[in-house]
């Protein structure tokens, strides 16, 4: 097929003509379909049923030290769940804490404690004038609302597919002493399934902040979660790269398995230095008594070790891997060729990311929700829900059954037709 | 036996003489027991490990409104979970948040989030020159450890059988509106057990505070932990008596089943107005996608309603009640008509208040901790660790085994005997 930018105006018109015609068909079905989050499927969480077996009444709930886990006490978690999951996140189980459900909750009551009490002596931010955060783009609308509820200001930074743009992080960081901190998903980045190079980890590593209690969040949300067993990113480990660096105290990495058991009840972790960890326990002795132990001892048992845990990833990539496919198969097919659009084709994750002509997200999001398709609102994968260019989509392939995923797809490639060539012409209708 | 403050010098140098020789026994036992924490026994928790057969890999889990509990989402948590704890805390499900697994973690997050971001619109805490806090004392260290991490001063309040001093209450909130809250364990209170009177909770529903936004923290951590069926204390609702009183707004109400179930494991929550909760959520949508929801189903099935969690509280009762007998028995026996002490005799919650002589409680509690019994350190029932009179302690019989305790709950009277004596004729050795 032609490429819509060499079209003339009359085959545009002609073109978007013909489409809407099939767009009617989409309108018609009565769908209801949800590509919005990150969820995952129920046949997902059927892999982990079986957890809900390893405890019994009969069970010894003691941990491995004898502790009973039915109690009070332990505020870092039990020393096999810091090694199962020391294991996933590559990191020494002594410099881990384990929390509760929720990565995102550990992440928020970091910033949250920086603001109220400040990082290793420093100021607390709610002291400073003014605090702000580096925002690689696209990124995760979650980290975004919490830096926004902070009264964080939030400075976007392109991201490419090595990582955040190096250069412009060391330039701001190392003159800036009021940017406190960077927003990072390492591997198989939300939205766009892009892992730092090699290159970008060790200069991450290497930062020399203005500011002392400059920390990088490093959110590996994905660590383990390949779609292919022979295309797998590789993440150098920043805790050990920053100790090498001779910044050990830069960091934190946060991970759950909340993609990998039940995303309402994993367990979620923290890793950093033992200045960092000494800091945050301070906190930490007055905030809680300790985390659900027995749910940790959940997760260790049904696991058994680091191996249990690889192989049941890969009954989730045989799950997700055939969805990601249909969706680059439907794009490619679609719109392969036709220079409206761009889209990623990750190795793992959870997401696609989508890149339309400028000016055109909101108007393709808004013709899929016509039909019954929700994907995430436009602009949401930049600080502030605001995308300057109208562009970036993500794409959530994970939540709908293949079958409506195929449909979902074929709407959404639609949509963009329809929305693009419009764009092409100047002349875009209301849905 | 005659009192020991009708003794001469001379029959307490002799009495003195004697019961050391009884505690040199004690020292010779190498005893390792702890009446420090609230904490249950392993007997307690067997009564709940019915929870770890409620699910299995065989069951639904979704709740009743067809969620998959096994997924992301429900922020507030699941209905049903919120009828049964709305059951236990009498209250509208409506007005109910749930929450992790600590409600400890839930009331520092409440005080964090008005110190960064303010209550119902008013200024954050952390941008005033002065926030205080009442304490009614003597009261529960981990409240008072979190106003302290806030640097947030905390006055003291004198607890009367009826509950705080409320004269004293109503004058300083109405007065000082860099007031803005008063910890309050209204039944069974830590430590002394005592129910505040109808009167007391009538008078906190009718407060006037110079601020708005002042909140009674109403910690009903007791409210179904009876230890005798027939001699039970009764509270009124604070919600609805605030309501009434035309103050909807001026109460935070928090329990968890941490000392239904399991204490590491069981399942927090919240009560409040409509504008309080509508407030909290705004910032809780940040900080987590939501809590176990599978820990709440657990806690729905195994329990069925109200009922079966009230029987089972019938259970702790038997196990607890013998515990309290014996130490009230014991401390009757010892130091019963010595005129050197007093202590309360709850009807409920897990601790027994036990006042010396002044400037006694340190030395007993040394004393005790040289035979290897620890008690919870003195002065830990006063704002900043510091009990004036040297005075209040702590004693909770939960944990240890019945035959332990009433070991130990002699040497603690021992203790107290030998250090009011020596107190009384104004010499007291080090041990």
């Amino acid at each position: 097929m032609k490429a819509y930018t060499e079209m003339t105006r009359d085959e545009l018109t002609a073109e978007i003509k013909e489409l809407k015609e099939v767009y009617k068909k989409y309108q018609k079905m009565d769908l209801s379909l949800d590509m919005s989050r990150g969820k995952p499927c129920a046949e997902q969480l059927d892999l982990s049923m079986g957890m809900m077996d390893v405890l019994s009444s009969e069970s010894d709930l003691a941990c491995e030290d004898g502790t009973d886990c039915r109690n009070y006490g332990v505020l870092t978690g039990v020393h096999e769940a810091k090694v199962l999951i020391g294991d996933m996140m590559e990191n020494n189980p002594d410099n881990i804490i384990i929390f509760g459900n929720s990565s995102l909750n550990v992440m928020y009551d970091t910033v949250s404690r920086a603001m109220t009490h400040g990082i290793l002596g420093n100021t607390p931010w709610c002291k400073l004038d003014k605090v702000k955060f580096l925002c690689p783009v696209p990124g995760y609308d979650r980290h975004f609302a919490i830096t926004e509820y902070f009264g964080i200001e939030m400075i976007p930074v392109p991201m490419t597919p090595e990582g955040p743009d190096m250069d412009m992080v060391e330039k701001l960081v190392s003159e800036d002493d009021s940017i406190k901190g960077i927003w990072c998903v390492p591997k198989y980045s939300n939205p766009q399934g892009y892992s730092y190079s090699d290159e970008t980890v060790r200069r991450f590593a290497k930062l020399k902040p203005a500011a002392p209690d400059f920390r990088i969040f490093w959110d590996n949300a994905y660590g383990v979660h390949h779609l292919y067993e022979h295309k797998q990113d590789h993440l150098i480990e920043i805790l050990a790269a920053c100790k090498r660096a001779g910044n050990p105290d830069l960091v934190y990495k946060f991970s759950s398995t909340s993609k990998i058991t039940f995303p309402g009840s994993g367990i979620a972790a923290l890793a950093a230095s033992p200045n960092n960890l000494e800091d945050i326990q301070d906190q930490l002795k007055r905030q809680t008594i300790g985390h659900d132990k027995v749910n940790q001892l959940r997760h260790v048992r049904y696991f058994g070790d680091i191996h249990g845990l690889v192989e049941h990833m890969k009954k989730h990539a045989e799950i997700l891997r055939p969805k990601f496919e249909a969706v680059e198969d439907i794009l490619e097919e679609e719109l392969g060729g036709l220079g409206i659009a761009e889209w990623t084709k990750p190795h793992g994750g959870y997401f696609i990311c989508f890149e339309s002509m400028e000016g055109c997200a909101k108007a393709i999001i808004k013709r899929c929700s016509k039909c019954g398709v929700k994907m995430t609102p436009a602009g949401s994968t930049w600080p502030y829900k605001k995308d300057p260019y109208d562009r970036d989509i993500r794409i959530a392939p994970s939540y709908p059954s293949l079958e409506d995923l195929i449909t979902a797809a074929k709407l959404f490639a639609l949509s963009v037709r329809i929305v693009s060539a419009e764009k092409l012409i100047g002349k875009m209708d209301e849905v």
